[in-house]
């Protein structure tokens, strides 16, 4: 039988040359779109609608939705809040919808639409995604949402790290020269993952804001089993 | 003084994210365009006229130039060679003018003909650009080839290691994820160089072609002091 591949994308840009319509596609923003959507799941969010623009998110918040928006870092003043994990407590997010709009998130949810299907990935829940992948036996392709269609590195430790958990199945391989580079820096970083962020240029961007804090808690592995899927326009839990 | 920052695109797709209009951009493609294009201008080339797509390089043989052409490393029927370093010799080229067109290599350099400056990049004349880049102290963009715009492990060691190089000057700094990634790739195989390239891809596309005789070649540091440089439409020597 033939082995299912892993691919990883390290840029919303590149996307259309690694396009899958067989893989799950898993997206990933771990400083802090995915991290923060992973924990309002964990925290029993009901529905997350990811919108590309402010004006939609805007727009939800005056139909009367919870909305979390962002852009560089920075809580729009219209919005409920931002994209800090911290924010998504049980206490507010339980039950609710919830509409959000990142910086780089939101708009690779949707670039990632034509996939099998569309998880949403962090360190929070890396053994449940990897379980998920090895069973279902599909393709698998890691989309990082990168800074403005950069390529980062925080990104494409994660990404190394799922990877890596994935191969462990014999069903799975990899010929991917992004996926090789992924879990070498992985492999180099995940002694002291916090030393090697400290480099980052994000974790530069997070503290000029003091929005720092979180840097950890995303760093965090296996806090939760809940897996975000997009069905149709919004992710639920699987 | 400000520093001149070094950034690394990893593939053309991205390219419109990192362009810098004050940019030295460094154009690179290891296996084999740029390592080729090099080897060229070290036997005396005069010119190199890049072309994009096989029609143009076939129109250019009918009138009578010579053309190196490859798609997915096959040599074209019409043209004169393909893109092994090797064709290149002094006794081919010296004095002559060659249109050329290949998968990646020349894609790439028309894109970046928005940066103040183009050079071909290769471990051929690592020193050399190194040099010229600390001597004329402007920002540093490394464009990658890649492999059809997707990311390539080859191009980004070269980058890591060009990276490095200009570090070594004060006037230069970098806080670019895609840069600091390839420095550490760069530094964790640079111990043996040949042993990490074997599990590229590209490795395996030229094996499969029986094209891998090239590769201890074109990661030769340091054979040539000559720089090829984008002049209006073609590449000359700097």
């Amino acid at each position: 039988m033939d082995k299912k591949k892993i691919e990883v994308c390290y840029s919303p840009a590149m996307f259309p040359y690694y396009e899958n319509r067989e893989a799950i596609v898993v997206v990933t923003d771990i400083l802090r779109a995915s991290s923060a959507i992973v924990t309002a799941f964990m925290n029993g969010v009901r529905k997350i609608i990811p919108v590309e623009t402010l004006e939609e998110a805007k727009a939800c918040k005056e139909r009367g939705y919870m909305v979390a928006a962002e852009r560089d870092g920075i809580v729009r003043d219209f919005a409920d809040f931002g994209n800090s994990p911290y924010n998504f407590t049980r206490e507010r997010v339980e039950g609710r919808e919830i509409v959000y709009s990142t910086t780089n998130g939101t708009q690779a949810i949707h670039l990632a639409a034509s996939g099998r299907q569309v998880l949403i990935g962090a360190y929070l829940n890396l053994g449940a995604l990897a379980r998920h992948v090895i069973r279902e036996q599909h393709d698998l392709l890691i989309l990082c949402a990168g800074w403005k269609n950069k390529y980062n590195l925080e990104d494409t430790l994660f990404a190394g790290a799922l990877a890596q958990r994935v191969l462990e199945d014999p069903g799975f391989h990899t010929i991917c020269d992004a996926t090789l580079g992924a879990m070498d820096l992985y492999d180099m970083a995940k002694g002291d993952l916090m030393g090697y962020i400290d480099k980052v240029a994000q974790r530069t961007r997070l503290r000029n804001n003091r929005l720092d804090d979180v840097i950890g808690y995303c760093h965090e592995t296996d806090l939760t089993g809940v897996i975000p899927v997009l069905k149709d326009d919004h992710l639920v839990a699987l």
